[in-house]
């Protein structure tokens, strides 16, 4: 039986201690959250103990840590775990600034511990099965990524004061599928914006639509478009188009019902938001996560994908800001 | 230069027209209608005369016709047509009844003219691709046909009385297509019905929903569903199951267009009503009845299609009427 | 808590118990099988304990019982559960003839205890979706239904010579999904069809493709195509015709991956089989049974349902043995 | 009977004199091409008389002209015509070199005729129903387009050579699109770009693969990814968030054939190349200028439109040349 923590009780951190008391051979002893109330009760729903995190650092039992707690505690976390020997999984990103990320992988590094970060997209059926088609030659030589990335609506100012900014906070995403599914690094992000929905994202220092290109080694091309608005919901899609053929990965619908009426024919919005639209990836990733620990395989999102997708966010977040092409 | 006359100058007589006059080496030299303004209107557009029945049988130069005239006038032309041995083209059904209809075919049997029936779904580009596909072997043995025939809102309970039925009236391209994609003759027919858009057409002893089950001789199986009325409009549609996959012939759509609001994603309704959906079909019916005449070749629609057609609409209807399966 | 019973540990039975240990508030107490083996795995992987069906009945703490066993013993253990007072849900069929189906639907109304049948598409979030926007108004009075059905391949001979034939073993779904998508009852029934997938199906009596039309008592049409083999999988879809509108029930896909290629642009086939499209209907069926147990109120699917639905089985083998129409 | 001739019988020149013999009231009367041979054959398909320029434009009889002669000819018989006072219809683009293309935009400005570029895309069915719904505030305010552009094939090298490079030979219709769909003017461009399909196109100085972004006056983005080759065929495809929603213009198919093999479900390659998936904007594009010829009105796509496409050219070629962000 492994024994498991879990760091932060909030919204992704109770879905991912649903998913990881479902791992056969897993077991959740410990919930901790600044918020009590939140560890509390998160805790009793899965018969585990609140603890602090000095508390499931310095238990021998505790083999790996979910760290699922504010951004600016990652890097933190991660070090601790990393120096207490604990295999660790972290929600994305590592931090906001790469200094403190580069720290964070280091220490992972000399601790040689499992470091996993929560890129769950990589995860998703349909994200999987293009990469899985790709990687078995179906569309020849990649070359052309074209990502459309927008939520439903944009998140309180408040938070997007404290985000890291549009391109670290939202397109971190895509920037990691750029890397994952092009195979390939940057040498070059360009990126512009606008704040088009919200004047006070604006007074924010923000922006909340985004253009970004990026051309790799190879030359292969990708561009990505990101708004924190479309009034459609949450549309996650991209189309990889190869040298013999092209795939896209579509949204997820909630039904497969189509409706013909006497102004049109049509079917279900995509999934809402993240939380339904990732379901499955959500609780791939933890599986994949306790199946690496087992047997002691790489994971699929390793930290050193956190780090370069932050650097693509800093270039893309320089790119903007002194309206430039941003050599990498 | 074929020199051909058209019998008809309404709706459909226009269309036929259109297209006649577009094929090269074609001349369209005469055109009729019992109402004289309509003859005169559609003979100008095109730079043809207006002639009656006689003058146009009498000219021996005409070497073809095209009968787009009342339904009830199709084989008393036909079988004048045939004797004044012109090549014929007749919008369907051949007549109400099967007796006449079938003397029509053994007068052009005798007098081995040419001879189509207008049933212009077979030439429409989607259509005629799963037949085509299906004889390349694409989905092996064919097994079930199922028929999706349904009109925008029905005509006038004027034309209602006067049509023969739904059978005949408008399930009878249906019954051509059972032919046509499943290629075998029924054994069974099994048809009921219900009149729920307007009593009207109850009265006048007739129905607006029907379905129909057809059994062929080697036990292939057809369903047709068929309404006088779809709020969304035409839907043609029909799917057939082989013993290696299925094909399905969908409807056409005006536009590609995709809209995402805040309620769904929809797309265009159907296209709108037979002009629209079967513009193609219509065209290269008329080019398929010339290369033929031209080529003396069969052509893919002759009249005993009309025929079997035809006897189909019968078996249906009594079937409907005496609550029973008729064997063929 | 709400201690529960599982009679069956076999291929549904193990869907039954892995949803039903997932209900807040219920717990697992039994599983019984005629295969003890069968019953210790799935007893020992959910911390129940093995019984006979006698321990389980005499068990005052067991108030639901969960029917998975084998199609012959379901009306005898319903009796039996009934009379002992537990709540009852059962795998459809009740039986495999109306008599013992009846006297099954006896013993639960005389007791008084829930009895809910395992029409397990009813809880699909596609086909409620479907229920619930007719429901709504969506598409006005409903007119004419059409229903697909196909397995992607015939089972056993060895079953089919036991199932009690391809209505009442396979069609019993369609039949339930006819009176809850028209809201109606049928008052006559005709089925046709043919053995064209294997001739070893109709050395045992049966057919493997059949077509059948019931017209209701407000004159509303139905029609079922059903195939037990269909080259692409698992084909599972409805449209209803309405007043208003049409609303149609699709396929669910494992990934919404496009994939265009020098031939053509494809996407995934159908889910697998039952266990894959039907996933979430069988875990949203048994927190609907719960749920009805806990606030008293009446279940979507009851054994009334059960019966109506073999009553249209046997009308329907009826019609295709006899090559009539048979009348309710 | 409006009199206008034909410069240039080539591919595209025979699709516009199709479409011109077509309007009513209009007559084809001559048509030129250097090669001899083909204005001759296509003369007298048409019934015109084959002339040279001068005998055209010294025509009084000739009220429109349609040039359909090669690129470096364009702006040449712009400014001929224009001082013939000659209505023109002119192929895009204007000219491949902005000082000559604003020298025939002076022309046609001083001399007061009308001329109209063959932009035809705003003419295509899809496209114009998406401009329409714009205009109609289905989507609220636009934000964000983007655009997908890619060939079946690149043409010969021989070609590319004197094509004036990706930019203005492929992209030019993009440019214009992203003017017509967002409705406003760019401030800033960047583009980069890669060959990936073929070396000897590098080593023509150009490349077979783009990204373009342009940002607009008020802040809206748009991206236009573009390449010389896909194996699937013909892609033309832009999607256009706004505030209220998205509408996609999607890809048209010869048929609506789906086919459901043991391996996927796949529907019909998008139409081959532009001269069938903008036959019916090839039509409707001649009948628009016949049209704003007979009413005086003004044409939708001005010689001011071929202009404004054309710096946009120019400004993406420099952008990729010199690996900056040009403001315009």
């Amino acid at each position: 039986m492994i024994e498991a923590a879990l760091f932060g009780a909030g919204r992704i951190g109770k879905i991912h201690a649903a998913n990881l008391v479902r791992q056969p051979g897993v077991h959740l002893k410990y919930v901790t959250d600044v918020h009590a109330e939140s560890a509390q009760a998160l805790a009793q729903q899965h018969g585990a103990a609140v603890a602090t995190i000095e508390q499931v650092l310095a238990d021998p039992a505790i083999k790996a840590v979910l760290i699922a707690s504010s951004t600016d505690t990652h890097a933190d976390l991660i070090v601790r775990a990393a120096q207490a020997g604990k295999a660790i999984f972290c929600e994305k990103p590592v931090d906001l600034t790469l200094a403190r990320a580069r720290a964070a992988a280091d220490a992972v590094a000399r601790a040689g511990v499992l470091c996993m970060i929560g890129f769950q997209r990589r995860y998703d059926p349909t994200f999987a099965a293009v990469k899985a088609r790709i990687a078995a030659g179906e569309i020849g030589t990649p070359e052309v990524l074209t990502v459309t990335s927008r939520d439903p609506g944009a998140p309180p100012v408040s938070y997007i004061k404290v985000s890291g900014g549009i391109f670290k906070d939202m397109l971190i995403h895509d920037f990691d599928i750029f890397r994952w599914i092009l195979d390939d690094e940057a040498v070059s992000v360009y990126a512009t914006g606008s704040c088009l929905t919200d004047p006070a994202i604006a007074d924010a220092g923000d922006i909340d639509s985004a253009a970004v290109t990026i051309r790799t080694r190879s030359g292969r091309l990708c561009q990505i478009n990101a708004s924190r608005r479309a009034a459609y919901g949450y549309d996650q899609r991209f189309e990889i188009l190869g040298s013999e053929g092209m795939l896209q990965a579509g949204n997820h619908k909630p039904t497969e019902v189509t409706a013909y009426s006497a102004h049109s024919v049509s079917h279900d919005k995509p999934e809402n938001f993240f939380l339904e639209r990732y379901r499955a990836a959500y609780a791939d990733e933890i599986a994949h996560f306790f199946d690496a620990l087992i047997k002691g395989t790489a994971p699929r999102t390793t930290v050193h994908d956190g780090l370069k997708a932050l650097e693509l966010a800093e270039a893309a977040t320089t790119s903007w800001r002194e309206k430039c092409v941003v050599t990498l």
